[in-house]
């Protein structure tokens, strides 16, 4: 599991920094997360393979995590693209979509599927046999998701050399690795554990930006392996932080260690900040395993032993 | 008349390039030409003062010529801008612009007043003492216009030494700039071509992309000081050119011959070319004058001696 950092700061694009968006490399998807405006730009400087993001979550309708949608939409276009392209995001965002490509009147040529959202609950929104996606409501100024990404528990390992060993056909394997134990040729039950070992435990990332300091979501991220929370402001601006529904580094550190997660990746830094580093320290004064998104940035997501 | 190109390719963002937008300078006006995604970042790059662009036109409503218009306008309210500022563009642009305001529940603070467009004939837009701005209708795949930019004539210059030497009254100044002869006290007629010189002769800058090759616009820019003239295709690729209303480089080198303007500056490459140079040649080839756009680029509009 992933995280290409294409952009981690608030407001405005400028020279050097990038509005949000994220691409989450998890079980072979790419999974794009929201998208300010030149997100097209990053992903091209970071190497990214367009065709291969065929899902793209937006948390909120804020242009800095959605203003560069309609140009990727577009450039999609350009490149001939054909694979179906699934859109999640508040309600609104087909209008405002569908609106820019009748002015344009550039219509895609491969399907474009809207998943609007407006439930206040978590919802599961995209699922198959290896990993699933569900929101995670946030507080924020205006109607707002974060997203829990898991993988599923993967099958077991075989340990080859005992299936060998004891003489097992391959048309079991597939079993095995499901659990299932075994009869031997005279008989004898072989027991699962005796031919496999543990998969690697699944993995989970919790994307939690913008919000409001709140320990509801709690639950929803429980023991998840990263957490992006976003820390627009430092506990010296903590005034701003409230009536601008945003977090400072401290209080995405309380939710991390609340949650107990095993890592906390920081960002959403309000421009006015010259030192990312500040946030770091910060939040490490009650949560030690924290680092700092950056635009570029790769963060390989691994539990840690 | 300064033109700070702050992006000239065709179609999608790159790395290394960026789509349509201007910075026209004239008389003290900054007047912003287009604005493709990521112009604001290009702004900031070319150091360009945001609180100068009191007026935004719009040629149409193609992505990579507005796409970053919501962007600018979003940074103009964060960076607590209070003068108003005018946009200009297709009947369409405030409907989206508005829809998107309404979504991420973000107004502007300042004035944003929106003139639309819809007339096939050409139309004035702008007009003080110093400037006026036009359209120029274009024939694209959806309603576009091109701007024409025109200064008015100054006044004429007085010769302070010639002034003094017939001992006449500060008072009269400003009358003698706008032509009058005056009477001495003695009462001889001091005719005004002795006391002042030719105010420097009015420039224009007509802007014209996108557009198929269009001779009907010719008497529009006729004599036109400098014209940016779409250039998306080489003459090799002509029959891509009308089917996408597009124009190659002897094709808007055709049309500043035929226009008599002393500058053609080419632009609106398509991003298939990786060497611009071949534009100006093929335009050479009919038309002395021609100088390539490219990101970043200013170009200083003088009349020739």
């Amino acid at each position: 599991m992933k995280i290409t950092v294409l952009g981690c700061y608030a407001a405005t694009p400028r020279s050097f920094t990038n509005p949000t968006s994220q691409v989450l490399e998890i079980k072979n998807h790419l999974f794009l997360i929201d998208c300010g405006e030149g997100t097209q730009v990053q992903l091209r400087k970071n190497k990214v393979k367009f065709s291969k993001i065929r899902h793209i979550f937006i948390s909120h309708l804020h242009g800095d995590h959605f203003f560069g949608l309609v140009g990727l939409i577009s450039t999609f276009r350009l490149l001939n693209r054909e694979k179906e392209l699934h859109i999640y995001g508040p309600k609104g965002i087909k209008e405002v979509i569908t609106l820019q490509m009748k002015l344009a009147n550039s219509w895609t040529n491969y399907p474009l599927i809207f998943h609007e959202l407006s439930s206040k609950e978590p919802e599961l929104l995209f699922e198959n046999e290896k990993v699933q996606v569900k929101t995670i409501p946030l507080k924020h100024r205006i109607y707002t998701n974060g997203f829990l990404f898991s993988e599923k528990p993967g099958d077991r390992k075989l340990l080859i050399n005992e299936a060998v060993k004891y003489n097992i056909d391959v048309s079991l394997y597939k079993s095995i690795k499901k659990g299932k134990d075994v009869i031997s040729e005279d008989g004898e039950k072989i027991p699962n554990r005796v031919l496999t070992a543990d998969p690697p435990p699944p993995k989970s990332y919790a994307f939690c930006s913008d919000t409001v300091y709140d320990p509801s979501i709690v639950p929803l991220i429980k023991n998840c392996t990263a957490l992006y929370h976003e820390s627009t402001f430092l506990e010296e601006q903590q005034d701003l932080a409230f009536p601008t529904k945003h977090s400072t580094a401290r209080q995405a550190a309380a939710i991390a260690k609340e949650a107990e997660v095993k890592l906390l990746i920081l960002g959403h830094y309000s421009t006015r900040y010259s030192n990312i580093e500040l946030f770091l320290n910060e939040a490490q004064t009650i949560f030690q395993n924290v680092v700092l998104a950056d635009d570029g940035k790769e963060i390989t997501v691994e539990i840690p032993q």
